[in-house]
């Protein structure tokens, strides 16, 4: 019965789909000079950004897609359904890290582009009109918040807020967006669509370890993210006494040790925790930091066990300022909650995965995702494609095989012909 | 007796001193948003060095003396004697850190040209010539090698090497000197002269917390710098379980913490140990930093306890790598024995300050000094000058009382009399 069925369902064209993810991840390529390896840069609204933009926008408009850029800089394509319906959407983003490989968002997109051409190939219709997009910084890395475009397309975000956002530079988020040519006419908000289906690299160790094909990702693990400034005295390293020391980067070490032994302590759960930025001042060999800035990344798939990891290490830098005699502010950068996704979607993905013949699990995405945005409004939910390397991402080493990436985006084809139909 | 032997001694003019260093202190400053305080920032070969190395040459022109400036941007001013010898000299340095006081280097150049000034006042003639200088980058924050200037003219680092040297923009130190005017004509190598003293404030606080008017140095710490590089692998902060990363940013807060416990354990005697710089790349708050450069300070007053110091950090170092699966280099940017001065210099400045009926201790420098460069060429000393707020320094809290910098500056010039008499 599953080879008949399987017989009915369109197939994608596994060597076009790679052969766009190779060309978008020549945009903003570069060579480690110190591993050899070839990595990615297209940090939000920067010119390599704006060149892949204009790629693949012109890739949605020769597929015959209605686009239309909205005020926030996200990137929709329609095809038309045979009934005026709220869309089935899909799509992901094509900005960076400014360490990435070829796969992160990109996957999503070129794979939703990639099930728009097989359709038209095909002559199939649907009911419902697909919509493919990609949407605005989704990495945050720029200007410090993520999922950004979906964000404030959902309205969860107020645009006001993200075209005021600065980058490191002093550079304002609107004027980047105009200097490049993104910043569209049409309204940010989404109408709810149908249903919206992403497909990503799992972007972590876990599908490729178990040996399976797929994952249905049942939602988001919640995420908080902070700035924690350090304030201690600026000092002379060779004249003053250890004792009489009140040093910034030292405190800021305590701190990243302190979060690597919650996250190992098992009293959060699964709590991940990460210190990826230290900046401290004025950051000379000769003089004691008397002042640190760095980054406080937390993850964790429950709720309850996030709330109870921010608040024990609020106490621990109150501990921290009090024992070493330091000032120490924390601001909240970014705070999601624990998504969960769509119990009729995620059943759609697994039908679709198990008529391929395809072994599949369930996952929680440890990444936040554009999903979770449109998830606030309409039945969402994310296919997750396995990587090799311990899944490693962000990194120029990130890397699926082309059967790896084919089985997900045969899925999402699968998954939005029945969601449409 | 005492009184009356301090009669015969001239004494300088403490207003005076006072006001040069506070014109020089206007050169560089800035306020510190944060506490409002005034710092002052003169890093080496900036416009704003330039600026104070244009004044204080003025000055030492309007005072009389014949002023040169050699190929490494040393700047000297001689006062004839009445015989043909070598000179006694004296001297410090201008540049200053990035979030310095006003005192360090300044008074001892600036006290320098104070006692040429109350001499030529005075009518007082010496056998000897008398030198004052002040040496190019003692500081070392731009181009990573302190004392540079210093270290050229007695010849411990050629030449070639120190215009070589470039900063973090990439820009080379010889193309600086002479961008700011000050890449001078005549030869860098100093002939000996018949003695070397500076007055410099202690940059710590022993002097102040023993209630002691002046210190006489008996010579410089032993100092050692490293830049530690730790590669790790970058990893996606969200997805990457913490069993399966090698975050480099963690290997530098153990390091950190590692390099405090030796400083404090008492088994390396009274080392002091400080990591001022921390660069994590890609230093992004949701990316698990792949890769650290970091700096290590290390100062210790002996030699032997400095090695077992240096051989057990080194152990760790290896250790580390072995345990968290990081790569760990470590380049060494600087060196310099523990420094022993001149016993007769140190009698004379003990006279006096005795003469003067003041106060004084015997201290270690815990700071590099261009006297411990000039030591090697001929009999050198140093007078110190106790600092408030704990001898903060390298930081806009740096502060002598006019009384304490005028003490100081009397005991320099009575020694520079007996020396060059």
């Amino acid at each position: 019965m599953s080879a008949s069925r399987r017989l009915q369902i369109p197939q994608i064209d596994g060597q076009r789909l790679w052969e766009s993810l190779s060309r978008l991840g020549e945009v903003g390529a570069y060579r480690d000079e110190r591993t050899g390896l070839v990595g990615v840069n297209r940090l939000a609204l920067t010119d390599a950004d704006a060149q892949g933009r204009r790629i693949v926008k012109r890739w949605f408009e020769e597929a015959g897609l209605a686009v239309r850029v909205d005020r926030i800089g996200n990137v929709y394509g329609r095809r038309k359904g045979r009934r005026d319906l709220p869309p089935v959407m899909s799509g992901s983003h094509i900005d960076s890290v400014p360490t990435a490989g070829r796969f992160d968002g990109c996957l999503g997109v070129l794979g939703a582009l990639e099930c728009v051409r097989t359709l038209d190939e095909r002559g199939v219709a649907t009911d419902h009109p697909l919509e493919i997009a990609f949407f605005t910084d989704e990495e945050g890395c720029r200007f410090g918040t993520d999922m950004l475009g979906s964000a404030v397309a959902v309205g969860r975000i107020p645009i006001e807020q993200a075209y005021g956002l600065r980058d490191k530079q002093g550079l304002v988020m609107r004027d980047e967006l105009a200097r490049i040519g993104f910043l569209g006419a049409h309204p940010e908000r989404l109408e709810p669509p149908r249903a919206y289906v992403e497909c990503h690299i799992e972007q972590g160790p876990i599908l490729r370890a178990a040996d399976v094909d797929l994952g249905v990702v049942t939602g988001v693990q919640a995420i908080s993210w902070q700035e924690v400034t350090i304030v201690g005295r600026s000092a002379h390293a060779g004249t003053t006494p250890m004792e009489l020391r009140r040093d910034a980067g030292l405190a800021a070490a305590r701190l990243n040790l302190r979060m690597h032994e919650m996250a190992l302590s098992g009293r959060y759960g699964e709590l991940r925790a990460t210190m990826g930025g230290i900046d401290p001042a004025p950051g000379l060999v000769n003089i004691v930091p008397g002042r640190v800035r760095c980054t406080v990344d937390l993850r964790n798939p429950d709720d309850a066990q996030m709330a109870a990891a921010e608040r024990d290490l609020a106490a621990y830098l109150g501990a921290l300022a009090a024992e070493w005699g330091v000032q120490v502010e924390a601001r909240q950068t970014a705070k999601t909650p624990r998504i969960r996704f769509s119990d009729e979607v995620q059943a759609v993905i697994a039908r679709a995965i198990e008529a391929a013949g395809l072994s599949q699990q369930r996952i929680v995405s440890g990444a936040g995702h554009d999903a979770q945005e449109l998830a606030s409004l309409c039945p969402t939910a994310m296919i997750f494609v396995p990587g090799e390397h311990d899944g490693i991402s962000h990194n120029p080493r990130e890397y699926s095989t082309p059967e790896q990436c084919e089985r997900g985006v045969n899925a999402l084809l699968a998954t939005l012909i029945e969601l449409a139909a």
